[in-house]
């Protein structure tokens, strides 16, 4: 099931970028839970398109739930919520069929696919998949709440400018809530200008631009996942992994870890009030795949989106021969700045599942 | 199932480091196979303990098939494999069980099982786990290359001491068959050596220091994997960070993607020969969750090894005292050495896994 | 996942009878496959309500394809489709909340889902959820028909009236094909109209009655399937209970089996043409999981239809009085006649599912 | 995964009957349980060959525990259990190669793995896979009877011969412990001795038996379980079509429930003390997929061993021709006798699964 993750919450999306809607299944939900949806419009209006540093495709991304809610409130039957697509334009794609676009899945789908991929916008391959997933993942994050546990996610860097990162000893739930009129969302706001200035002159230009999205959990017990292949970073990497242009994840010091010594790098235990906690916490709040009950931190790096204006070489694959291609559809120049509340959704809805897993119960 | 991956091919590894026996079931190997022991034995070699730059505790690590070969032949049924731990001296922990060691899973193992977790050498969550995996892995690598795929990785970095990376866009079989003799295992030999004294002199320090490994698969079909969840990034993190130590995962360009323009990092298609490859490999082989048929490339960060001998700060559980821990087992001072099979088993397990999936049969 | 089954072929359904709609998705189609929408529609029209034998609830249950299909045509991603409520009348059920319904998932569901089931006629345990299914599996049948393979079902008794059973030897892919105006769907025609006489009395006298469908599925090249606990057994055993009113499954001989002699049981194998087939077949086309190439034969018990006019003892659960219950809803007097596409749908996802896992391409 | 069943509680068997030994890995046991090895070597006993209505391969079956327990305490690591295989002959097998015998996985064992299969005595096919599975069960039954649930299943029939049935409303904990020395195990003694009387003349007359074995579990909440596809019914009847020789599965009434009226078959809900319970139990303790508190029926049809001294008909498959076959290895007459404990440990192992997954933390 290529289009699902989860144990306990199962996730489901389904849809390709230009067909008629698209969606998601969200099965084992706790009952008895009232959705707020007005907080779920703001969650999801995070992600939605139409700033000035953002694809112009607009679309209100309102889901239409057709199941597993009674009068708003979870009834333990499956979630399925749709979201129409409203404003498809595939001519923009029409003459695409024949030249893969360099970076896109175009031609290893054709392959796969036997030539019957649907490529129109990405597809089901399409960063409009994270739609579906924010409706699920706002969900998440509200059962969390209720459950004393808050993520919240920032634009780490783009380019080479980069936002200072979360405290990763002392970062609180209200250091997670962003104001949502920060565009890019950055804890320093001058770090965020820099961004936009950077991505305006990099649009201008016909390019686009990676960058790196940080995210945090506060409130998590101690206790939660398992050794080996089922533990935290192994399910969040693989589910961080499903959001397209995401080419590395990392937890804690992640990648720096690897130049450091283990006197520099392992965080010593100390007693707060009755809790133990770390001195550091270079483990991200992670050991052994298990939480450690610290901040769980971790981090996700953005390729920069591969639809550009300017020409690109590409090959035209009924000839063979070479072609220049210039790709003028509506496109995000940093895929990162949307990816923030995806990040989180991800996050809240993986964490929810080894929750439940642990618990059996919880808070609704 | 905390202790297993896979879908088509599973694996899944039992044991604790001071256990009577640590050992893997691996269920869907393709029947006919014929196991070379000496191919596997002399893999088994480049991760067991013994060199002077890893831990003095040595065992021949000799798998004991009790299921899945009949005359050396896989059968169709699940391959067991056993290797007896005959070398455990679990006085050197017995201080140990009120004080968590820093940066150890034992607070969240302790935590997670009530007290009842096996603690000893670190139990399930010890790097002498990676040993069956080993076997594992070092089955699937025979099996892969009768069916044209090689893999093969190398010690990227220790500390900041850094190898030159595997050419992502030309790098050939023979390139990832590095001499067995060669510790570390570098593609620049005067990188090994620079590693190897800085690794000397931290571990005469008392203290440990982390690296990265990077690996490449050569000879996938296009078309392995899968999109969103299910994709051949999701699978191989999901079970490399399953490898004790390890902190982040990237493929391709991975973080660095985040600081490049979409114009740098786009890989222009072209013919060549009767196929398609790009002109550079920034997508590290895989696209959309897909295989291109361009190298699988992908880099593995690990912690400095937690246990190091220089005093370190602790909490007595009992007490609520802080207390100084110095740690004398024997121990890796850096474990990025030896994993360097251990990811090469990892990734053979999961491209295996795919291959069949997509193939339903393949050569033996 | 409770609402979700197959491996390389996924069916998520989801929905509440008395919700906005019901749906399927199908995750693991082949590409390319072009649906007979015609055939599909013929297929549904079997399973849909509004005979003079079955519920007078009348709904066209026509499936909307949100995702999946290109032109009519499979594209690898996953397939979503949706089925409008259109005539629900939740009065009739209003009264119902304190008074769980003898032998429906009322209580249970009540106590597992802490009060917040939707029961509104069974909620997402209605057997309305099999409309969707019956799409995803009238797409299984049409794909199975493109590599050889048939499915199909029939009545086998209602009370102690008794069709005759499938040839489990001879029977061929013309058996299966009963003509689509039989109600009900029988081999021999004068057991039908003794059905549907005593249907008819049951149902007149407010009483509802059980039956048993059997299936058989022709065409399954030898070797599918597995050992254990992933064999064809297990797997179409776990799908078809999933059937609302499902309490028995049986494979070939079933219980008969049990009071057999080895002699009288045993298949003798005999060579016709260049193939292997068996004399007798007692083990319904399956041996130790595995297809053994004869045709595959399973018979599925239904329960009667739990909701009926006539008065029944039951408790009120807020005073824990008992009060009598009688229920005027639109309810089939018997299950098992609309269920007969149900269990070919169920059988042939199934087998679709094992044919992906060991063919990996199959024919479109 | 051919060879595992669980979801919470994965377990694994391997192991082929004439192979270096057998074993399982049970994976998701709660950590701090004492394990009552004397309890668990009688329930072992149970299994084991020996009697004289069973086969005279007589082997002690003592499991040697490689993981999972610290001094007979689970530490939450998986557990795994090996028995040596010390008592087999495969001259018995040794001309049957090229002659699949009749009704055994011979032919599409051969079929599958590509005649690489391990056919001796079954390979991983042969019901002596089951003495690791009792492994596992007999510590699940420890485990549920910590929780106040106890399992216990007895002979229900042997050919024509019939012992009383458990009384689905008012079974109890004792009533399911049979005295260890009964053997057959029966409810009434001398339906036992019939059926002993009936398995030796048939056994005598180089001929086998088939039979019915009925299970029953009582002290389970209400509530565990889930609608559609991952319900108890689900679940259970996948992992005990699991067990070989098995051929049908039936909850509570089951087949009997085809031919009854729904004033007949419906449960109705009654007080009792605070608790709900109902007049009858035609459902077996299940609706809707869902515990409802009742004490859980099912029963599971064995076909007769389809090794049996008779000459038989087969098929020389080398040269095509027919050919008489003889089958004097040592074999059960009756394998359902043996199989009481092992359809107590699959369902002990099925529930407990449920159990953890509901409720997350259970009694040790």
């Amino acid at each position: 099931m290529s289009s699902q993750f989860g144990k306990r919450l199962k996730v489901s999306v389904f849809g390709q970028s230009h067909g008629d809607a698209i969606g998601v299944v969200v099965d084992g939900l706790p009952a008895g839970f009232a959705v707020d949806e007005a907080a779920l419009a703001r969650f999801m209006a995070r992600r939605a398109p139409g700033g000035t540093l953002t694809t112009p495709r607009s679309e209100a991304d309102t889901p239409h739930f057709l199941s597993g809610l009674v009068d708003g409130v979870t009834c333990g039957a499956p979630l399925c919520a749709v979201i129409q697509n409203t404003n498809t334009r595939s001519g923009d794609y029409a003459a695409l069929a024949d030249q893969p676009r360099p970076s896109h899945a175009d031609y290893p789908a054709a392959v796969k696919y036997h030539g019957f991929a649907d490529l129109r916008g990405g597809g089901h391959f399409s960063g409009r998949l994270t739609a579906p997933l924010c409706v699920a993942g706002g969900i998440a994050c509200q059962i969390l709440q209720k459950n004393g546990i808050s993520v919240g996610a920032h634009v780490a860097s783009v380019g080479n400018v980069h936002d200072r990162l979360f405290d990763p000893v002392a970062v609180t739930a209200d250091d997670l809530a962003l104001p949502a009129s920060r565009t890019p969302a950055v804890l320093d706001p001058s770090a965020g200008e820099a961004m936009a200035a950077l991505i305006t002159d990099t649009a201008n230009r016909g390019d686009s631009i990676g960058g790196v999205v940080e995210c945090a959990a506060v409130g998590l017990p101690a206790g939660l996942g398992a050794p080996l292949y089922d533990g935290v970073e192994n399910r969040l990497a693989a589910a961080l992994f499903g959001i397209p242009a995401v080419k590395g994840v990392e937890f804690g010091a992640g990648f720096a870890a690897a130049a450091m010594l283990g006197s520099e790098h392992n965080d010593a235990y100390r007693r707060e009030g009755m809790g133990v906690v770390t001195a550091t916490n270079h483990a991200g709040g992670i050991l052994g795949g298990i939480t450690t009950g610290m901040p769980l931190v971790v981090r996700v790096a953005f390729k920069p989106t591969p639809s550009i204006a300017q020409p690109q070489t590409t090959l035209r694959l009924s000839s063979g021969e070479t072609d220049t291609l210039s790709i003028h559809g509506r496109h995000d120049p940093c895929v990162a700045l949307r990816a923030v509340p995806v990040v989180e959704a991800v996050t809240a809805l993986t964490v929810l599942d080894m929750l439940l897993e642990e618990k059996g119960e919880i808070t609704v």
